[in-house]
């Protein structure tokens, strides 16, 4: 029995401070999906089946229990009681919360509070610079002021995000972009923008991205971008979470003393993990794809066990709005971590120390060493 | 135990009608793939395991035993006996029958005779064309018999499929092509053909499919239009199966109310998958995967199950010339699904009840409810 | 139990005949990759724990004992005498060691001595080349020179190989280079040459590519060239071991009479797999890949029979400097053989006697047909 009795992830956002209905709960389900096709429901996936599976005991229903049911329940308790009891029941001892995200969603702080955890924060980079562009006058200020919050912002954050920077082209060109071309995109980017506006100009993303490098913090990032974040996929209608595009920008930033952290590249998570074994400074994070794969978790797991060193893997949750995500996340993901571990200490392929160890170090202990967190 | 009585074979050619020697066989379970290398044969495969398997005991045989045994009882019973105690076993209540393929096979209605069941025609597009051309006597002639035939076609066909057309570059561009373009290819392809002709004209492609789509059935598409189909791989010599290229097609047909279902993308069948779970109208075949993959096919489904809503998966045989295809389709299916749901439930992952009504769903619900097909 | 007494090594490099102490054995169980990240080791991988696994019962030890008491009882024995008793105990009856690898390694005919086995070239033509330029006066010598000596070697050599040649784009298309562009690129390349320099020039490694087409004999290739191989993982920071970009060629190389093995394709294993399944010429390795994977192996070996004609699949080592890595080898590929074939047969899915069959085929029999070897 491999028990990984803390965790920390690596990788969340807040949950929503607001009471679910069944419609705006399925909604959460499917992530940034959209809806569903007529005639089906995002309960009939691995996530929601998990979700049935591992909730409804810890509000003292039985498994499987109708959605309805549930959510009946989950309004009886409130949000703030259904949250409490949801995510104080994971194990989970830090929360690294990317604030990047819209909605009413709590913070790292609150976060931490809900689950009697630590919370830390991951900023977003664009976000950080939109804030900046709300304040400046022109394109002069507007740099500076960008440079000085973000090694501001180092000196509090665990981590920097750009998760939807990577759908826009050229913005993980091998090198940064000299300090004309960085200008004029500015002068262009403010001249057209209402306070608020989004930055997806890929000039400035990537300059973003070179001075986050700067800070020597480790940089998250999502092959493609990801589904739904800024809306990058529906706007270009292209969507790859394969991260060996990154290739060259990994290349390019070893030895620079920041890491790159891949997160949500399934179904291209064994080419994550292969870019991981390749490069010092790349580090794969796991969680989102155990949730999203459930039942299925295990035989990804293992995938993702293949070629990474094991130093080099992290669980998160990857969770948005709904903490029954966090849930899931950290059941599956030990479930997962027990089967392929122990089946393999039981083959006598690893020895039992070995795999407590091992599960340990993706559990929370490469997390730890990687932002710097204190030891759990 | 997870059983799926009656399936809905969503997407297979007719059986041959001719009697098969030895090397006739072993071609016709290479698929389109040619020849077998020197010191091999195709008999050596999981296909050619799996149809040693769970063909000869329908024959009165024992299971895997010698090919040339088998051909010969074969013979024996002559093609029709053998097509009617085969497709009879398999549970097969409908047939989906894509038409567009040369060679002596039964259509839809013979096949569904042989079979004791329904069947249904898919209609080829690319064929439909050439069928209109042989009979237009120019371009404008050509392009207003196109329309009327696709639209006719749609009133009793239940689905349109254009399997070669997508492994021709442009032809999955994100907008139909205009009036002007449309006329000036067909005028271009009118003048050098001779009837019979191939249609492999990008741009006439491309207006077809989107003429397709503007009847609101179901569309068929294989990535890279597939071995051998239309030749266009042996031309090309580009091949790939990988349903990520169609994100951009996808996107753009979104909402229109046609249906897209993705034929046979193994060994991407994990992003066919993702594909089905970010766009509502997108659906993806199970079959000829795993009637490829044999005693592997309960990986490959597990797989596909990992992020495809349930309701989004359909099976198929995707046979063609040989009955023992169908056979092998549906009892690694059923065997799969088994193993996979099955094994699920023993773990508690997924409830009983749930996992049957997934089952049902896969086997036949969601093609019935896709192709408006009666309830079975 | 399916056993694999005899085994074909068809693809690795010889042993270090140095002394090796902790450090610069954990680089060398690295591969090309480089440096370990901090706080991590490349023990903790699953090459290091097969290492720990099999390799000290072979020396007296216990299993997954530590490295420091593993490397002491290596430096104890000698690296002669430890190579003796791990090569010895692999199985393996001919090692095909391709001899392109700079560094102190055995060849081909003392790796056989030591591991008391038969002995084969793999000739690299990149080193070839470089040798021939060496020599040569001007471009007309080398030419003449380079087309004589590549001759020459396929008199004795089993295979030839261009490992690294396939990370330069354009080497894989689909028709040789004219005389007039392989004339003046060598013109280029000598003028610039200075004695030991290396050939990158992809219009040069393209000639050569098809010369050794023209001998007949197998060419093996490795789908972007592999990590480090000729530095050129990390000159262009582009990196993918994805097979499909060499679909043209095989294509162009269709019954020219050359096989070509594809080498090291993960995670792109089942793509390798499936060009096999589509040309007749095509075959895949299976050995590095599976002692990369380790615990991992049966499942990707599994996904490599999915649909690869069982005559086209090759057991290798892939092993480069450590005897360990033929031990790991040899034992994660009969222990996964064992599992999968041994699997199916449990389930029915396979008789027994075609699973030994297949097995014997993909040890040894594939191997000693495709490169002549006589019987085992």
């Amino acid at each position: 029995m491999i028990e990984t009795a803390s965790l920390v992830d690596q990788y969340c956002h807040g949950v929503l401070r607001t009471e679910l209905g069944l419609g705006t709960f399925e909604t959460q389900l499917g992530g940034a999906v959209g809806q569903p096709a007529a005639g089906t429901t995002f309960f009939d996936t691995q996530t929601g089946f998990a979700v049935r599976r591992w909730c409804p005991p810890l509000l003292g229903l039985e498994p499987h229990c109708p959605p309805a049911h549930y959510l009946a329940r989950r309004r009886e308790l409130g949000a703030l009681e259904t949250g409490r009891r949801l995510l104080r029941s994971t194990g989970i001892r830090a929360y690294l919360v990317d604030t990047g995200l819209p909605g009413d969603l709590t913070g790292p702080g609150e976060t931490a509070a809900v689950g009697a955890a630590g919370g830390h924060e991951v900023v977003r980079l664009e976000r950080l610079a939109e804030r900046v562009a709300d304040v400046s006058g022109g394109a002069s200020t507007f740099l500076a002021g960008l440079a000085e919050s973000v090694h501001h912002a180092a000196a509090t954050a665990v981590a920097f995000g750009a998760v939807g920077a990577t759908a826009h082209g050229g913005v993980l060109a091998p090198e940064p972009p000299g300090p004309g071309a960085v200008r004029g995109a500015a002068v262009r980017w403010l001249t057209g923008r209402r306070a608020g506006g989004r930055l997806t100009d890929p000039l400035l993303l990537r300059h973003l991205l070179w001075t986050a490098i700067g800070t020597g913090l480790p940089l998250q990032l999502r092959p493609g971008g990801g589904l739904g974040d800024d809306g990058a996929f529906a706007r270009t209608g292209a969507d790859s979470a394969d991260p060996v595009p990154l290739t060259a920008f990994a290349a390019a930033t070893a030895g620079l003393g920041a890491d790159l952290v891949l997160l949500g590249c399934y179904p291209y998570h064994r080419q994550a993990a292969r870019l991981a074994s390749v490069f010092p400074h790349v580090y794969v994070d796991l969680g989102s794809v155990l949730t999203r794969t459930g039942a299925g978790a295990a035989a990804v797991l293992a995938q993702m066990l293949d070629v990474a060193p094991f130093g080099k893997l992290m669980f998160s949750s990857g969770s948005r709005g709904l903490p029954e995500l966090h849930v899931v996340a950290a059941a599956t993901f030990r479930e997962a971590l027990d089967r392929v571990l122990g089946g393999w200490v039981a083959d006598g392929a690893w020895s039992p120390g070995d795999a407590r160890r091992v599960a340990g170090m993706i559990a929370e202990g490469n997390a730890r060493r990687v932002y710097g967190l204190p030891a759990g």
